[in-house]
C-alpha cells in the first residue's frame, strides 16, 4: 500500500509539474508555496473532522444526508451527490425527487433510499397545487429531523411549482437547524429569493462561475471583479447574513463573511458535468462531521474555524485529489463516475482508516 | 505505459499483417503506402484540433453536444452516440428522445442528460399533433443555441410524425448555425427530403453502404459505381450544396464536394451494430473542436481543410483504432460497448493528454 501510494504520489507530482504551463519565476513559486500551504491546511482539517471508526457505533452515527433533486430531465446529478456521500463514509443517503425520476435513480444504485414525492407543474392541475404542496411538506417533515445535512439542487430543474415546494422544504429545514448545502438549480432558487438562506449560518452555497456571477449581480448589484476575488466573496457572504459560500473555479474560494480560505491543489483539467454534484454530496458529509467534531471538542476549537468552512475545505481537497487520480488513469475520457470510484482511495490516502 | 503501448502496437501490427489476406504484389504495397499516408494525415488532424487541457477552463468549453434519437424501439443507438462524445472529451452530452425511451437511456448512464420530449404517432391523436409539434419545438429551442453540435438519427425510428418534428428541429438548428451530423434514420429523413440539409455547410452525413445507395439513387438518380467512388462521392456532396458526406466502408471516404479524403487504417472485422453510433457521436465532438481550432488559428489554416472534413477524418481514425484494440482483446465477441471503453486509450495513444 505504501509503495503504491508513493508511486501514485510521484506520478501526481510529475503530472502536476507537467501540467503547469508557463514559466517558473518567483511569482509562480510563491503561488505554489501558498497553494501547498492551503492544501496542507485542508487535508489537516479533513483528518481532524473525520470520525474515528469504532466498533461500538451504530447505523446513522457516521452521517445521514438527503439530496433534494431529480426531476423529469435530470437524474444523474442527484445520484452523483447521494452516492458520493456514501462513498466517503456516510451511513445513509436519501434522495427526494419527482415521481418520474425516482425509478431511474433507484436503478443507478440499490444503496440509496429514494423518495418519489416531488411534483412538476406539467403533471398536475392548478387546483391541485395547494393540496399537493401540503402533502409534499408533510412527507418530508417526517424525515427532516433525522438528517445531519440536506443538499438542495442537484438536478432539481426549474419548474416554478417544484421550486416553490423546495423553498418551503428549505424553510422547514432551517426551522429545525438542519444544515443545507445549495448547488445547481437550488442556486437559481436562492438567486431569485436570497431570503431563503439570508442569515442562516448553517447554509452553504457552492456556485460555479456562472452561478456566482448571477449571485453577485443579484446581491451586490455589480459585475464580478476577478482582481478582488477574496474581498468580493467575503462581502457577498456577509451581505447574505453570514452564509458560507464556496466559489468553485481554478482555485476554490470559501468564505463565511468572516474569513476567506482557498483550496488550489491541482485537480483534473477535465470539466465533465457532474463534478459539482460530487462536491455537494461530500461537503454535506464533511459539514456534518465538522459540526460533530466542533461540538465534541468545544466551540470551534480547531483553529477557531466555522464548521461549514471546514466542511467546504475538506470537500474541495478530496474532490481535487480524486479527480486527479481519475485523470491519471482515464485521461481525456475521465467521467464523473470514474472520480466517484476514487473517492475512497483518495480519502484513505489523506486519512487512513486505521 | 510506454512499454505496454509498444507491446500493444506490436500486437496491432502483427494482427494487421495477419488479417491482410491476399498477395503482396506491388499494387498492394502501393495501396498500403497510400493508406498509411491517409492514416497519418487523419491522426495529425486529430492532434491539431484536440483542445489543450487547461486548468482555467470551465464546464462546457470542451464541447456540449446533443443527440436527437431514441424511440419506443431503439434506445442503445442514442446512448452509444452520446456516451462516446463524453468518452472522447466533451463536457456535456444530451439526448432528446421519446417519453418511452428516456427512462431506459437514463439508466444506461447517469452521465447523460436525457430529455423525454419527442412523441410517436401511436401515442397521440391526430388532432393533438399540431399542438404537440409546437411544444416539442419550444422545448428544444430553449437548448439549441447552447450546443456545439447536434447528432440527428441514432435510434430515431421511422414514425412519420416524429420525423416531421425532427425535420423542423433540423431547420431550427440550421437557422442558428449549429452543425448537424446525420446518421441512421436521420439519413432516411434526408433521403426523403434532401432540402433539409441542401446548401448547409455545417451538415455532415455519415451513410453506410445501403444508406449511401439510397442517397445516390435519390440525388444523382443512378446506381452506385464502385470504380468511380471518389468522383461519385464528390459529385453527390456538391449536388447537395456542399454538405460533407462520409461514405462508411472498408475505407471511409469523405468529401465536401471540393476535396475527397480517405481513411483506411485497419479497424475491426467485427460488424456488430452500434459502431456507426460511436462514429456519429465522435464526429460531432471533433467537428466542434475543428471549428474552434479553425476560428482560433484563422480560417482553415490547417491544410486549408473544411472543419467538417477534419472532424470526419478524426472520428474515423479514432473509431478504427479503438475497434482494432477491442478486437485484439475480445475477438469475435467484441461488442460496441467494448469499443467505447477503448476510445479513451486510443485517443491517448494518438494524442497524449499531457
Amino acid at each position: 500500500m505504501l509503495a503504491s501510494s508513493s508511486s501514485v504520489l510521484r506520478r501526481q507530482h510529475f503530472l502536476v509539474r507537467s501540467l503547469c504551463v508557463g514559466g517558473c519565476g518567483n511569482r509562480k513559486r510563491l503561488h505554489d508555496i501558498r497553494s501547498m500551504a492551503c492544501y496542507a491546511e485542508a487535508e489537516n482539517i479533513l483528518r481532524a473532522i473525520i470520525p474515528p471508526l469504532d466498533r461500538s457505533k451504530y447505523k446513522g452515527q457516521a452521517g445521514k444526508v438527503a439530496v433534494v433533486g431529480g426531476c423529469r430531465e435530470y437524474t444523474g446529478a442527484p445520484y452523483f451527490a447521494a452516492i458520493s456521500a456514501l462513498k466517503i463514509g456516510a451511513d445513509l443517503s436519501h434522495v427526494f425527487c419527482t415521481k418520474d425520476a425516482a425509478p431511474v435513480i433507484k436503478t443507478y444504485s440499490p444503496e440509496l433510499i429514494v423518495h418519489p414525492i416531488l411534483e412538476e407543474s406539467y403533471n398536475i392541475r392548478d387546483e391541485e397545487k395547494e393540496q399537493i404542496s401540503v402533502k409534499v411538506l408533510a412527507e418530508i417533515d417526517k424525515w427532516l429531523e433525522r438528517f445531519d445535512c440536506l443538499v438542495v439542487g442537484p438536478g432539481l430543474g426549474r419548474d416554478p411549482f417544484l421550486l416553490e415546494c423546495v423553498g418551503q422544504i428549505m424553510s422547514h429545514a432551517r426551522q429545525r437547524n438542519v444544515p443545507i448545502v445549495v448547488d445547481g438549480d437550488g442556486l437559481f432558487l436562492i438567486t431569485e429569493n436570497p431570503g431563503l438562506v439570508n442569515g442562516y449560518h448553517l447554509a452553504v452555497l457552492t456556485p460555479n462561475i456562472n452561478e456566482y456571477k448571477r449571485l453577485v449581480k443579484k446581491v451586490l448589484n455589480c459585475e464580478v471583479k476577478d482582481q478582488d476575488a477574496h474581498q468580493e466573496l467575503q462581502l457577498l457572504a456577509k451581505q447574505i447574513g453570514g452564509v458560507t459560500i464556496m466559489r468553485k473555479g481554478k482555485s476554490d474560494l470559501i468564505s463565511d463573511g468572516d474569513i476567506v480560505k482557498s483550496v488550489s491543489q491541482y485537480g483534473s483539467p477535465r470539466r465533465c458535468g457532474g463534478q459539482g454534484d460530487i462536491l455537494s454530496g461530500s461537503v454535506a458529509v464533511f459539514v456534518s462531521w465538522a459540526r460533530q467534531h466542533s461540538s465534541a471538542t468545544g466551540v470551534d476549537s480547531t483553529s477557531q474555524m466555522n464548521p461549514t468552512v471546514m466542511g467546504c475545505m475538506a470537500g474541495s481537497v478530496l474532490l481535487r485529489k480524486a479527480a486527479l487520480l481519475a485523470f491519471v488513469s482515464k485521461r481525456r475520457s475521465t467521467l464523473t463516475s470514474d472520480i466517484i470510484e476514487l473517492l475512497g482511495r483518495s480519502l484513505e490516502e489523506i486519512s487512513p482508516a486505521c
